[in-house]
């Protein structure tokens, strides 16, 4: 029997890469907190940051999921899960088109990938009337600066002869010329929302090329022409359009497709924020008790604006505190995590290796947070036994 | 800032076996307690089970270490570690005098280990005036059923010649006679306290040879003699003291040591609550809020009367919430731990080896430590608004 009455549990966690989506986990914990207050209200609200798992954390709420032709990395042509989360707005995920995850795609070399399947997205869902259209940008597999985004969408690259030139790396050095003046019209009554963490520029030392082409598989003889090939599609684009937009924080995002979408005049949001308003977190913290949320691993990184801080700051406005539960948690980053959330905690009972934990994650997960809600709720009882005396 | 007002936390762990003693648990973990609540009132109660570490946890709380002329387990002459608690109890501990972490004494194999300097030890405190000695049983490297023992204090074991025959079990089963006349007459003005948790009988099947036989390093072809040889010793001191006392409960603890104390008329009592009554831990726990415990490894033993369990069920007769923090936790035991503790916690923050826990074990309980105390406060917290609106 529990000492308390059943609390109002805000569950807002990430998905745990490579092991469990944000739903899989959410539904983990509450089965914990639930062994502990089989009444307690749970409200369930997983989150994304944009990256792999935003299209999922976003639908969790409500929108449908619908399938989009597209294109993959390699140009190949595939069907892409997308989603209509209401009748203007729809959600297009980077990681489930151009994905680093993607086999298909991922067989030609990052200098021969596009994100035309991208603008391929945006167009469908132009055509199903979607005036308001967000982008999670992270998870890509592409550097090409969303000149597969910009081709998709009506922008024609040229070579010297006025041929047209593929969207990718290797063929854009030739690039001479740009012809914008096919840009699907539709795009001026539609707002493109980018949703990154990503600030960096599209070029330099700390553009996209230097900073995540080598996850992606550029190799680092490849990195300065890359980088010049970048350099050279904006000096064009940004002609073309008569506006410079490539040292915008976020143009460096997924390979430059943070540059396409500023010359597309997008906004640009945290993506944590953005799915955390989409999915009504501030509503569910509403006489809520506590929020529980997590990663699979934290680490300092986890203050820069990554989801489980997003979430906890929302908590905390509302007044409410705000644990994690992660995977791991990186110790040397306790005593900086431990200022924001009330307690930081992962659910391994002792040693283990980390193929142990992802096997056994939604159990270890579950068990983890019975334990953080029994604490939970022998605190509360002494408090209340302390007031009443 | 805490949430709550400095609280009284107990912290009343067992040891850490093979990595940190119980007062250097208990130390970390109010190290983290701490860095929530500069303030709070904290009472350390390092607490053990009569095995390895109860002289040290015995000594925390007052009393002194003393040194005592004794022999180990292969009959070598070595100072060992005891304590006086006060003017008449004083504490005998088995694993200081013939541990199985006793290099020297191990040299020998178990046939010729003996309990001599258990005898010795208990003869030392008795020219002490001690007027009631605790003997903590565990973590014996012998087999010899106490021989040993009762030879030190006087009892003469003798072949059918009637020379006297070392206490050992490769000479026991050449054992014709006991002459039990000499045996130290002040024992009986001294109460004999045996602390421990086996409650196995002497000889047979659940006896102390089938039972611990293995793990002091007998060998399964000796089995079999290794206990006939206890039972005709049981034999022939039974019939020389006129009491059967091989089959009472714990007979069978520290190789057959219990035997020879059941036969001198000690009482036995868990080792854990003893030490928990030595060390006032009822007396700490009032107007306590909480109560944090832990030892190195928790699985389904850890509710038979071992440490954590015994300071949990301190806790809840006193209406004060019991928090477990060991190294690690059997996953497969939650679900029972968690129906007695107020959470059951391992401060592993991620997948790691037990060679680096262990490495890091101090620092990792106060943060560990730490995160639960977060949780505590900010439970306590939400509790106290509530009860406020």
């Amino acid at each position: 029997m529990p000492n308390t009455a059943a609390p109002v549990v805000v569950i807002a966690p990430d998905s745990f890469k490579g092991s469990l989506s944000a739903e899989q986990v959410a539904h983990a914990i509450a089965t914990g907190v639930r062994r502990v207050w089989h009444a307690a209200d749970i409200r369930m609200r997983p989150l994304a940051d944009g990256g792999e798992g935003t299209l999922d954390a976003l639908l969790t709420r409500g929108g449908r999921r619908v399938r989009v032709h597209v294109r993959n990395a390699a140009g190949e042509p595939f069907e892409a899960a997308s989603g209509v989360l209401d009748d203007r707005t729809s959600i297009v995920e980077s990681a489930e088109i151009v994905g680093l995850t993607d086999a298909a795609g991922m067989r030609v070399p990052i200098e021969r990938r596009s994100t035309l399947g991208l603008g391929d997205a945006i167009r469908a869902h132009l055509d199903q009337g979607a005036r308001r259209i967000l982008i999670a940008l992270g998870g890509s597999s592409t550097n090409d600066g969303g000149a597969g985004l910009l081709s998709a969408l009506g922008m024609r690259l040229l070579d010297e002869d006025g041929v047209p030139l593929p969207p990718t790396p290797d063929s854009l050095d030739r690039l001479a010329g740009i012809d914008a003046s096919g840009i699907d019209a539709r795009l001026r009554q539609c707002e493109l929302v980018a949703m990154t963490d990503v600030d960096n520029p599209l070029c330099g030392p700390h553009g996209a090329t230097a900073m995540f082409g080598p996850q992606k598989g550029a190799k680092p003889a490849q990195i300065a022409t890359l980088d010049r090939t970048l350099s050279h599609f904006a000096d064009l684009v940004e002609a073309a359009l008569g506006k410079r937009v490539r040292d915008l924080p976020g143009a460096g995002a997924a390979g430059g497709l943070g540059f396409a979408l500023h010359a597309l005049g997008a906004t640009f949001e945290p993506g944590a924020e953005i799915v955390a308003a989409e999915v009504g977190l501030d509503a569910a913290l509403e006489g809520a008790d506590w929020l529980i949320t997590g990663e699979g691993r934290s680490d300092e990184q986890t203050l820069r604006g990554k989801t489980p801080f997003v979430a906890c700051s929302h908590a905390r406005k509302a007044g409410i505190p705000a644990t994690l539960l992660s995977g791991g948690i990186v110790p040397d980053a306790l005593p900086a995590l431990g200022a924001h959330f009330s307690g930081c905690f992962s659910p391994i009972p002792g040693p283990m290796t980390l193929d142990a934990a992802i096997a056994g994650a939604e159990t270890l997960l579950a068990d983890g947070a019975e334990q953080l809600a029994r604490l939970f709720d022998a605190a509360r009882g002494v408090a209340r036994l302390e007031t009443r005396a």
